[in-house]
Parts: C-alpha cells; sequence; structure tokens
C-alpha cells in the first residue's frame, strides 16, 4: 500500500470514477486469500521480493497440501519447510509433481518462470560435521528454489583445520556465506575472520549434553568475535537461505 | 595467504631469488603487529574490506590510547567502541583530533583518504524507544566510520503503530535495515514483514524484571516470523553497523 | 462463608435452633464433595461466579468420567480441558451428551439452565499462525462455555500486518481481546496499540529452537511495551478465556 | 484513524474540498509530535482511551522534563513511573505543580477536567509484605491518576492467613483486585480462589537467593491455579493498574 | 566405624587376640557387599537408623530383582522405589512375597521383626491436585515401611482454601507434614503458617508450560514466606518420607 | 482458631452471654497488630510455637526500629535478621538493650521469660569455607535465640576430609544439623551418609563464575543422593535454624 | 604441517625436483579422505598422537559402516562411540571382527599393530553409583582402545563414604582418575582432596527432577573445591578417557 | 592416613609402645591447624604433592594476612589467589617479602627450598584478547610457583587464524596448554585440534550481553569438537594451572 498507489486511488475517487465506499473496500481489501484456518499472503512476493513459503511444521498434512496446492494453482515456485513424510504424501496426491527431499524434510514445486532475473548469484553453505548436513541441506534447497548457487562444503569443522583450509578458494568467490554447526557452534567466527562477506550463523541442534538443544552453539554464535557474523534460529536453515539470497541477489542487481 | 602469493613466492624460491630459510620466515611473517598486551591486524583490511576496529572494554585507557596511536598512525580512519569518559581523556592526549560521542561511547578519527570507492550507499537504524538510542548511535556512526549513510528513526516502538507506518518511504530506501529495540523485542518482525532487505535486528538491555537484561528480547527476535530478520548480540550496535556495510556497500558494488 | 451466613447461622445458635455442636459441624462441612482421589468444589460457583472446569491432564479417564458424570448429575453446564482421545471415550460411556472437540481437546455438556443472565458479551480470540489454532480454539469454546460470543481471527500474524489492520472493525467491537501467539509472541503489543479494552496474551508453545517451548514467546509477552497486556500460562487458552469472560460479563452487566 | 473518519475525509476528496494531495498528507499526517528523541502519542488517549504515560526509566532527566512539560501543556492529567530524584527535579523546575511519590518513584500532575466521566470504579491493591508497598504505591497513584478509587491492603501474605481473612469484605467490593507479592508469590492464587474478580498478579523482585529477582514469583504466578489470575512484567505496577482500570471502568460504563 | 569400636578393637590388639594385620584388614572390611554393579550398604542401618532403600530408576530390572532378593536375604524389610512393571515382575519372580503399587512405582516386602521401637509416630501428607497423587503415594508407603502412620489429605489445593481448613485438626496431630504441590507450589507456604512442625515441600513435576518440568514449584517452595518449610527434588517423594520419619520418631524416642 | 475455641465460644453465644454480633466480631479479630505499614503476627507464637521474628531487607530503619520496640514492648525475646548498620542504629536508639552482630547482620534482644521449657537440645552448624560463616553464624545465633544449643564447626569441607572425620563424635551428638555450603554444595551428601538425623543444606551464594550466585550449590543439595538432606533457600540461615529448632525442641519434649 | 616438512619441500623445490605447482598442490593436499559426506582425518595420528575415533550419534547406520570399514582398512584399531544396534547391525556386516559392547554404545576393532609404546600406563574409572556405569563403560573401552590399563570402581558414591575410603590403595596407583557421577556431582570434589593426580570429572544425566539432565552435575563439578578437577561434557566419557589417556602416557612417556 | 601408617602404628600397640586411647588420639589428629575460622591443612602437600593456596575472595584482609604468614613460617612458599588491594596491604604488613600482582590479584612468596625436583616442565598459556589477560596471569603466576615455566601467548583469538598459526612451533613444545577465552570460547577447540597434550579451558568473564558473564564461552568449551579439552570454571586460571601443574610434572618425572 505504497504511497503512490494511494494517490492514483484517491485522484480516481476525486474524478468521480470510484465511490469513497468502493476505495474504502478496496483499502482494506489487500491481496491475501483467507482459506479458513490460513491467510496465504499472496502479496508478500510485491511486498518483500520473494514468495511466500510453506513452514509446514504444526499443520495437519491436509493444511499442507491445502496450502501447497494453492500457492501451486497460482503459478508460482512453491517450497514446504519441515515437512513430514505424512505431509509429502498429502502434497504428492495433491500435486504430482512435487519433489520431497527427507533429509532436508522440503517439499518443493519448480514452476515455468525462472525465480530470478540477475546472472546467477553464489553463496556457500558449511557445515561443521556430518550431523548438521539436514540443516545445511535445508538452507541450501531454500537458496535454490530462490534462484541462487549454493555450493555445499560438509564437515569442515575447526578441530581439523586444514579441512576448512582447503576451501579457502570457494569460501572466496561467495557473495554470502551460511555456516550451519552445533556443538560449540566455533566455526562461524573462524570463517568470519578469514572472509570480507556477511556470515550468517545457523546453530543446530546438534550435540549431547550441555548442548543443551542448540542452545550452546547458539550463544557461541551471538558472542562472535568476528564482527560480520549474524544468527538465526537454531535449525532454521531456511531463514539462513532466505537472507543469504536477499543478499547475494542484491550484489548482483547491479551488474543487470 | 592465497594461492596466488603462494605461488609467486614458490616461483621466486625456485630461481634462487628467495632462499628457502627466508621464504619460510615470510609465510609466517603476516601482517600483525605485536605490541605486547596486543596483536593489532593491519592485515584484516585486505582480508575482510574493512578496517579494524578497537573494542575499548576492558582495556586500560593507556592501552586503548596505545593502539588507537597505532592505528592513526598506519593513516587509516579510527573507530574505537564501548570508550568511556577516562578511555576518551587518554585518547585525546595522544590523539587530539579524535571525536567522542559520550551517548554512543565512540571514539572516531577521520583521515584523508575517504573509506568507501562506491556511491554511498544508504542503511536506516530503527529504535523502538528512546532508551534505546545509545545503541542506534553506536551503529549510526560505525556505519558512516565505514562510508554508508545512515538514517536514524527514533521511538517508532509497535505500540503507536503509525509512528512506524509514517517512516514506510525511507524504510524502502534502504539497502538494510538496523533495528535496536529492547523489551519485547517486536519491531524487527513487524519491519521485516514490510520491506525486502535484510533486517539486523539489535536487542538492547532496555527494560526491567523478566526482561532479564535484554534476554528477552534476543529471544523474541531469534524467533521472529519474518525470515529475513537475523540478530547479533545485546546492545551490539557496532556488529550490526558492520554487517549492513558489508550489505549496503555490496549492493552498490556493481553500479561503479 | 461471607458474613451474612456466619450472622444467620450465629442467630439460629443463640435462639437455640441450632446446637453449638451442629453449628461447628456446618461451618466445617462447606459444600465441596469428597470422591476420594477429588474433592469436586460445587461452591466455587458461589464464591467466583463460574462453575468448577475439570483440568483432564494427570487424572486417568476413569477419574475424568466420574468427576465429568458427577458434576453433569449436579445439573450444571460441564468442561474438560485437555481431554485425551481416552478419556472422551471413558466420558463418552458415562455421559453419552457429551461433545468432544479433538482439536481443542475439550469435552462439553450444555444442560437446560443458560449460563448467562446478561445481553451476549463479546469478545475476540486472534491467534498468529495457523498452528496456535487448538490454544485458541480452547480459549473460543471455554468462553462460549460461559455464555459469551468469542469472534475467532486466525493467523493474523505481524510479518503480514495488513491481515491484522483487515480486521480492525472486529477488535473494536469486542469487550476483552485474547491473543495466542508463538515464536516470537509480538502480536499481543501490536493489538494492544490498537485497541482500547484489556488483552490476555496466551504464549503457546509453538516454535522451534530458541522458542524453549514457549518461553521466548512468554517472555515477550511479559515485556510488551502495551501496557493494556496481561499474560496468562504458556498454552493456557482456558485461563485466558476465564477473565476475558469475567471482563466481558461485568461489561454488560450494567445494562441489563 | 477508523472506517467513519476516512469515510468522512474520501467524500471531502470526492466534493473537491480536500486534494487528493492533501488527503495523502493528513493520513500520514497521525497526531504524534516528534520532539528528535521522543514521538509523543497524543493521539493515544483518542485510540485507546487512556492519555499517555511517561516510563521515565532510562531517559535523562532532562528528556522526562521537556516530555512532562510538553504533556502537561496539552492540558491533560501527566503521569511520569520510574522517576528518579534528579528527574523529579528536573520535573519541578519546569512544571512546578507536579508532585513527586519517592516511595512510588511517580511524578503526577492533575488537571481542570477530571479524568474519568463514570461513577467512581473501585479496585483493591494488595501486597504480600511490606518489602511490596512500592510497587504497590505505583499501582496505586496510577489507578487514581485514571480516576480509579484504590484502597489498599498491606502485608496480608500467606503465611498468616488470618490476615486475609479479615480482609474479605473489602475484596469483595472491588471490580478488579492487584496482587503484588515477592518470593514464592502465592499469594494471587489464594486470592483468586476468593474471590469472583479478575486477579492482576504483579510478581515483585523483593526476594532474595533463588528468588532470582523475581523469577520464582513469576513463575509461581503464571502457574497458578486459580484461573481468574493474569500476570504483568516484574514490579509492574503501573500495567496492573493501567488494566485494572479498563475493567474496572468498563464494569461501570452502563452505569452512567 | 565409631570411636567405642576403635577402642574395642585396639584394646584386642594390645592383648594380642587380634594381630595387626587381621586388624587392618577389618579395619577395611566395612559392612557392605560387592555385587559387582552395586556395593549393598548394609552397614547404613547401623549408620543412620533407617535400612537402605533401592533406588531402581537407571538399574535393569535384572539388577533391580538381584538386589532386592539380597536384601530379603538379609532379613530385613525391603523397599525398592521408582519400580517400572518390567522391574516389578523380575522381582516378583526372585520374591514372591514382594507387592507392587503401580501408582506409586513402589515394590515392598515386609519381614518378621517390625521397624520401629517406638510408639507409632504420625505423619500427614498432603497434595494440591489430584495429579500429584504418585508422588503423595510414594512418600506414604515409603512413612509406613519405616513404620510411621501417614495420613493421606489428597486435593486441597489453595484456589479452593475451604478444603484445606476443614482438615485443620488433623494437621494439629501430625509430628511433620508432606506437602506434595505442582503448578505454583503455594500449598506448603499455606501450611506452614498453619501448623507449628516442621513442612517438608515436595515440588511435583505437574503443570504444563512455564512450569518447566516442576521448577516453578520447587522456585516457589525455596522462596516461602513461612520459615518452617525446606525443600526435597521434584518428585522425591522418597526423600521427604525419609526425613519426616527421622523427625516423627526422635519425637517420639523420649516417650518409651 | 481451634475446634475447642470455637466450640467455647458458640456456647458462649448459646447462653447469651455473647451476642452474635460480638462473636463474629471476635472471629474477625485475630491477634495481629497493624501498625499501616506492618501486621505485626502476635498470634504466631499460639500457632506455630515460636514467636515472629523480624526479617529487616526491604524495610527502612525507621520501619525495622518500630516494629522492633513494639514487639520488645510485648515482653519477647526479639531477633531480626539481615539488619543493616543503619538499622542497627535505629533499633538502638528505640531499644538500647538491643545487640547488633555486624558479620550474621541480626539484632537480638533476650527477655526475663528465657524461651524453651524443654531440657536444652543441641544442634550442629557446619560450613564448609571460612567465607560460609555468615550464614552460619545467622543460624547460630538463630537457634540460640529459640533456646537450643548450637555447636559451630567451620571449614571442614570436603576437599580435605580428615577435616571433617575428626568432629565426627560432635556430629553424632546433634538432633539436627545444618551445614552451610556454597561452590559445588557437597558437604551435605558426605555428612547426611555419616548420620542418622535430619540434615538441613543451606547453600551459601560463595563462589563465583558458574555458581551462579549460589544455584550451583543449590541445584547439587536438592540432588543430594543423601536422603535425609532437606534444602532452604540461598544464605537463608534463619530458615534452617528454625526447623532445626522444630525438630530439636520436639526430640527432647518427651524428655520433660 | 610443520617446520622441517615445509622446509624439506621448499628445499626440493630449490633444487629443482619438485615443480612450484606440484608444491602448491601438495601444500593443500594434507591427509583427509574425502568420502562425500564426511573428511576422515587421517592426518590427526600424526597432529594429535591418537587416531580419530567415530561419533556415531546423530550419523545414519549407513555412514557409520562405511567410515569403520574405512578406518579398517587403513590398519589401524577402529573405535565408534554412542553407536546405536542399527549401527553396530551395519558394521557387522561390513566388518564382522567388530566388537558392540551394548552397555556402553561402543564398537571396537584391534588391529595386528598395538596401540601404544610405552609401558602400560594405568588409570582409575570411578562411579557414583549403579546407574552411571554405561558412561564409564564408555570411558573404560576408550582408554583401554588407546592402550591404557583401566580400574573400573562402581558404586562408590559419597553418602557411604566407607566405600570410596576401601579403595583408596587402587586410587594411589593411578595416573590420572576419571569420576562419573550423576546427582549432585560430589564425589569428584572428595576424589579430587584424596590423590596428587589430575581428576577429570564426567557429570552423568542421571538422576531426576532438578538435575536438569546432568545440568545440576555439571555445575557442582566445576565448582569444585578441589583444584586437580577439570570437567568434560554431560556424559562424555569418551573425551574424559581421550584426555586420561594423553596424561596417563605423558606420565610413562620418559621411562621407555 | 595411607596403609603402611596403619601397620606401623598398630604394631606399635601391639609392643605395647603406644596405648590404644593414644593411638586412637593420633589417628584423630591429622596435620591440620586450626585457627580459629579457618583449619590449614598443611597435610594436603604430602596427599597431593602440591602445597595448599589460600583462596582470598570473601576472607577479610585480617584473615589473608593471618593465613600467609602462618603459611610462610612453615617455611613452604606461599601464594594467595583472588587478592584485593587491601588484602594485599594486610599481608605487606605482616610479610613484607610478598610481591602483589595487581593485575592477576596474586600475592605470592618464595622461599629458600625451590618447589620442583623435577626437569623445568613446561606449558603455554593463551589468551584470545587483551582483556582476557588477568585471567590467563593468574595461571602464569601460579604455574611459576609451582616451578613450571609458562609461556604466554596473548591476543591469539580465532577472527585473526594467522597470529594462532604464528604461534604453532611454540605451542609444540608444551607439555600442556592452557587457553584462556571470553565471548564465544572458541579458541580450545581451535588449539585442541593442532596439538597431542590435553589443553585446560579456562572460561572467562568477558563479554557483554549474551555472554551471560562467561557463561556462553563456558558452554562452548564444554561442547569441544575436539576431544582434548577439559574444562574448569569461569576465570579460574589458578585452578587450570594447578592441573597443568601436575600434568607437565607427571611428564617429566619419569627424566629425572
Amino acid at each position: 500500500m505504497n504511497k503512490s498507489f494511494l494517490l492514483t486511488l484517491l485522484a480516481e475517487v476525486q474524478r468521480g470514477e470510484v465511490t469513497p465506499e468502493a476505495a474504502t473496500e478496496r483499502l482494506a481489501d489487500l491481496p491475501f486469500e483467507d482459506i479458513g484456518h490460513t491467510r496465504i499472503d499472496h502479496h508478500r512476493s510485491l511486498r518483500t521480493g520473494l514468495p511466500e513459503v510453506i513452514y509446514a511444521a504444526g499443520k495437519t498434512p491436509e493444511q499442507v497440501a491445502e496450502i501447497f496446492a494453492r500457492m501451486a494453482a497460482a503459478g508460482t515456485a512453491v517450497l514446504a519447510t519441515r515437512a513430514t513424510p505424512e505431509a509429502a504424501a498429502a502434497v504428492h496426491s495433491a500435486v504430482p509433481a512435487a519433489t520431497y527431499n527427507a533429509l532436508a524434510r522440503t517439499l518443493t514445486l519448480s514452476q515455468a518462470v525462472p525465480c530470478s532475473p540477475f546472472p546467477v548469484p553464489c553463496i556457500c553453505v558449511l557445515c561443521a560435521g556430518t550431523s548438521d548436513i539436514p540443516v545445511a541441506e535445508e538452507a541450501g534447497i531454500t537458496a535454490e528454489h530462490f534462484g541462487v548457487r549454493a555450493t555445499r562444503l560438509d564437515d569442515v569443522g575447526v578441530a581439523g583445520l586444514h579441512r576448512l583450509l582447503a576451501v579457502r578458494d570457494q569460501l572466496a568467490e561467495a557473495d554470502c556465506i551460511i555456516v550451519c554447526a552445533g556443538m560449540e557452534g566455533a566455526l562461524p567466527s573462524v570463517v568470519g575472520g578469514l572472509v570480507g562477506v556477511p556470515v550468517i550463523a545457523v546453530p543446530t541442534s546438534v550435540g549431547y549434553g550441555a548442548s543443551f538443544g542448540g542452545a550452546a552453539a547458539l550463544l557461541g554464535m551471538l558472542n562472535s568475535c568476528s564482527p560480520n557474523v549474524s544468527v538465526v534460529n537454531i535449525d532454521n536453515g531456511f531463514g539462513a537461505a532466505y537472507i543469504a539470497t536477499l543478499i547475494a541477489r542484491s550484489a548482483h542487481r547491479g551488474k543487470v
């Protein structure tokens, strides 16, 4: 509802082309679709530049399938995260072309129109250990859904520093770097000190005992001594990729 | 210590221009300066694209002044954060041209060479309440130190939504938005839903009782339902501005 | 055991109509019914204006069914919350007229005498996301059990502000507003700033990672910058509706 | 910015009495006053029925005095909470008629127009121990500022139950009850079981050791077994009184 | 290994009745029985006045059964707490006379010699709600195992104070009172204010949301404003009964 | 307000010796004294067997002095805990005979009538390290105030076990043992295993870093593997002594 | 990649025996093996003196089996910790000679070359209770895997001190002592005071209620008053044994 | 009190050289010195191989001075940690030869007899940032007090990895490495991966916001992915050095 839209509408009212009652109605009638349990925000793409994504956790398989189908019908590429196998089955029944990745728990549907008008931007998705891969994979698939190339670099934790140093060239090419790590969450600080781009740190719930479900990694990352590190919620690979996409695309916007 | 540097050095060794001993020495001799209590990382600018900044908390006024003077002597613009009045006095004795901002607790020194080669990028720094201004100001001064225009929008908390909606045009122009908020930390979620750029959320220690020194705001921001929000440490205006600078500059890099 | 009851009783003793022993007995014999594991508080309706409700969690299906049947036999409308399907089955065997809502986990029984003597008061029950609906539904059913009209407004979270602004008229008509939200729990603050009635905030355990089972939302709500927000326990839709009922009924008491 | 205001404005545009540009301006120009560090929300009274109150903590004495004077000049009664003696001195210089209560840390200014158009509603403010009085007093003064009679009942903690039972008649007359308690925070549950009106529980930071600054009382109150108890932030006497005022006034609205 | 035992032994050495080697051996050979995974402390009865009890949690059914049988063979009454149905089955195979209480999860075996030489002392075991009964029952069975009469008073929570006041006579007769409560854990404070004997408070894990597995009740009890309240671990009905037994027996020791 | 009192009163009403109005008054008029900020509970001695004690923290020196003087005037021995030097000065002005112990922060006044009618019972007060002495001393003085002999055993921490074993004879004579320990709080478990009487564990706030103000010791004690250990709040020497007094006196009651 | 290796390589470059390109390659080609999901660090043995160990938690049975087989093929002894029965089955299929210990959840494979060139060093592994044995057993098997003799001393908790004092001779012979304890975690402090070697404390998740999954034991151990105690993560028997091995082997290095 | 001492004593009793009474006395009379508030453990040196050290925090200057003087008089080298300037002044009056280090807050006294009979062992003490130096210095001085050479390596945090890699040769020579770090506490993991000796991690309280007084660093270190890392309490430089001393000395014991 930006200023020019408002000016146009008011000018139409002034010219008598639109009645005040209709204008009032139109101002209230913003583009979301109310399907009872959910208000699908088709408007988000306009407002934020990236299409809405379905967060499947806490929704029934039927709800996920219904929302997925509605969005697919709208012609956009669709992504659902945190999808259980049950939700995947329900979606497959409704939208057979959807793809399920059991590791990352994602459901995706590509559509005709490619997502990005820019030269393909690039991010790196690192994970500290093998157990962090599901979170990293959620991030990678999300970025690709938004048209960004996502290089995976797995099992490069700080206890064997040479594994990380061996991939420095790949780090140097990225517009933004996502680092997924559990346990002590030290990897973002080390990576942050090696590169000159933003690092999005994703604490994972990998660990045991005093990791307290990822809280230790989260606290470590928030206290990072590398100033280019910001943090998202525990296991939130999706959010990290969303932000990395915004950064990477913006870095290539001027080049078109 | 990238690959080309290594290749060049090894070629010199092969041609007998550099002895193996000297090469070994040179590989170890990375550009930091050891002044006893501190190892100044002059190399950071090369490695990360932004000069090192002095974190004054926990250092004696004498240590701050010594580091500040060394960095000033190296010809770069200098910034110290979390500086006490005592540290400011010590720095002023050593570097009279330094400027102290008591609200933001920053010490700055401009130098001849401007910091940014790009068209001036722009960020917004919002704060939810009057009490959050010191943190926002630390962010603003840091961004300006790095050559980024930083628009301040104070006291736009969510309990009076019209105050926020009144500044939507200014939000729309920014390459990145910093949101400083204490108490429940709800502002980043609301701002995140209104814009299409990354939002860096800075929880502040403003609040009382169950705010637990900013922990409530921190948790709120980490759980933001807006996917473009990432978070830095409590009261870390500097870190937020550092990341916002990287994002804003990268968005304008292609335009030069 | 109010003063007038005491005065009456003592007068009867003075007149010799009641012996001291019987009076002592009667003072001790307050109206609760001891059925072994539970002391049913039939007296609550007198004391607090609303009938007792069965909290089924932690009770065996048999215990729930027994208490439910006793209360049904007393002729009042009955409500059980947090009822498992097993408890529902046991209650159905004992009281076939009872209704089970699997989403809200409530068991209800309407009886002949309507609950409220007042013009029907009205509350709104908002929830931030689809996953918060079970808690909101527990609140809605509870309010209706107490004779209050409860308008549901689902999926109006702050990341898409226009969805909330679209229901402002409905908010304006309510005597009290219940807001159920997980994750960062920002919705009550925003709603609180829009209305002039009390807002009862219900943190939900919806979320993951650093939501810590609803603690993040709880802390956010307790630190709300809107002064008309008070908070109940995580997922406590029942409690919120109980309080909202008291407020809404009191607002209409004078109008009878 | 309600619907009728919008309809009126649009009708004026239609009739050519207002240009679209001016209307746009007016829609954006909501009634807050920007004085640099703060945006005073004169509009709040319209929107929420109660005038804005100054939260003095975290503001400089000069800021408090400036806001206080502006609001006083607007002709409304003024209340500042959490005011230090320094802030009080600054306000007195600017507004000599202001009154400071050092125990409750409040600054008040009465003005000609009385606050409430209703028959005087009534609340009770209880505190469990002598040390809780400052919080209770903040609540009491706030309620009176809003035109509500506030009966104080101090030192009625649960370890000497007869002290509480002795004031039951006073409890029975209140439209809403505020209970301030530190330590284990048990008082609201007990009071809640005795009355049929909403109880607003205010945990206080009174206690030591495992009270963890009021967290123990806060948790106790959130887990209250009395369903008519809702909770505000630790030491938030102001917020409790704000809500109690809304409830008590609404209970008397119909009687005018 | 008290002083008199040592003196006797040393005198025997002096008289040549015991060699130094044998004495050394005997001093090392304290009365515990090493059965591989466990060192059964038969000596505890001597040292602390009450026989050892088997804590079955974390032990395999086989381990529980083996320890139970060994202790039964030693002729003492046996008690195992936190026993699963599987452990109960294993014990029944080995010691058919053992009794299992599924609610309290206890296994007991009475033996010929009665446990207590004193006139039967008496305690009360209160619980706030029906859901706290398993913990209270563990306490009651434990006390009876140690020869103490344990009066149960269930469902006397503070939200219906008259239920508690109705049992005051029974409270007045007890030598020690155990109070089991979850949620806000307010009951011990109220009971503590009514009686003149020690109150052992047992927080239970009953509750939801911000009860955090009993932590809220625990904190409440630790901060009790009644000075005669001490606290044991969450759900530790056994420990409470152990201490209550020591207190109640000691109160009757002089009367024999 | 026990049953016999009620029967007597009612009989007087029946006989016409007391009017119903007067009886009602008398039932409400329980013996506490309302001095504005505080309701002194003279009745406590009757109800719980031990006189009320002044908790001075959070009260002004004037309040402490006023309460102290009132209680002194009532002829009972008086004890105030957590008294600051300022409170001590105020009390001395009002009651010159009062004694201040700066280490334990206690104010005491002995009076003619001795506190205990029993043969002098005995407790031990242990502390793990020199820094725990203030808490132990608060416990010791409190016990003596209530007529109990309190043997102090300082600096007997578990890292030098022989220091503890050297005082076993003294432990063996006590009716109850208080153990004050900070840091890891291990001492109560070790002591609990050596004796057959109740152990009251007092966590102290002594320690640093991860002791978190005594929370580590508190948790340790709550999880004690010795079943005769119960716990009071951090630094609550007074509470421990209160309970130990009840236990020790009861153990000697029968011997009179 | 130590200095001498670098000097040798550079000398070869200088002599023309190695081209700069090959040298660059070799420097980058550090000895880890990338098998997709995991980078096996064969180099660790060189760098840290002990071979890499497989942490099976969070890996699929197939991943565990693949890594196990690769390491077995490299000829070294292999150890996997936290292995589920499913992982054990998968490993057995691939490497039939592997041994599974279901209690300790370890998979081991001995190979021809013995692990240690030193005289067999010795450690003690204590556990406080029977339930701590799985953690202790993980420690014992790990130490033996590394060629260290590991004496187990089970069920020697502090509540029965004589059980611990009975094994003092065995403690005296160890080069390092591992102490596994849950609940209050007091055992390391007591052991630490008895011996003159480092004590590695392993908090276990054994306990209930306020043990909070081992946090109570962890905090206790971190606050140990015995200065020779250091701590590893909750249930981390492997880590404790790894460190104890380093200490014990170093103590015997000079004796070869 | 080892076995041979016991055998000798008992043989003396058998031979009539020592009476049973005297032997009993001697067994109880272990070598500590009771000076009222403190029991000095002269026996510790015998028992643990290192002399007792004074922990000055929580003791009055007079107490520190008295203990320091007593230990000095016993002829051993003396160390006091956490000494305030006031304690230093008091010690200087009593023992003029004592040395105070204000940064590390240590008081030391060397004496004629050197502490270590071994070839000088060597440790490294690293700190991540300048602000961690006080903790590192406490560690260094403690190690030197015990006869161990302690190489300091300051300001080698992970955000500038080349600073750490530059000191690898020095790390390689140490028998044990102490790493002091605040903020995210990542340094021990990185160091642990580079070396083959035990790493003692010391979290420091350096940091702000979500460092929560060192808790973030502590959790990070406990969750270290390097298995040779164990942890001591926050800021506990003394403890780390104590353990490192035991390890380093043991590594050189065989070489004498």
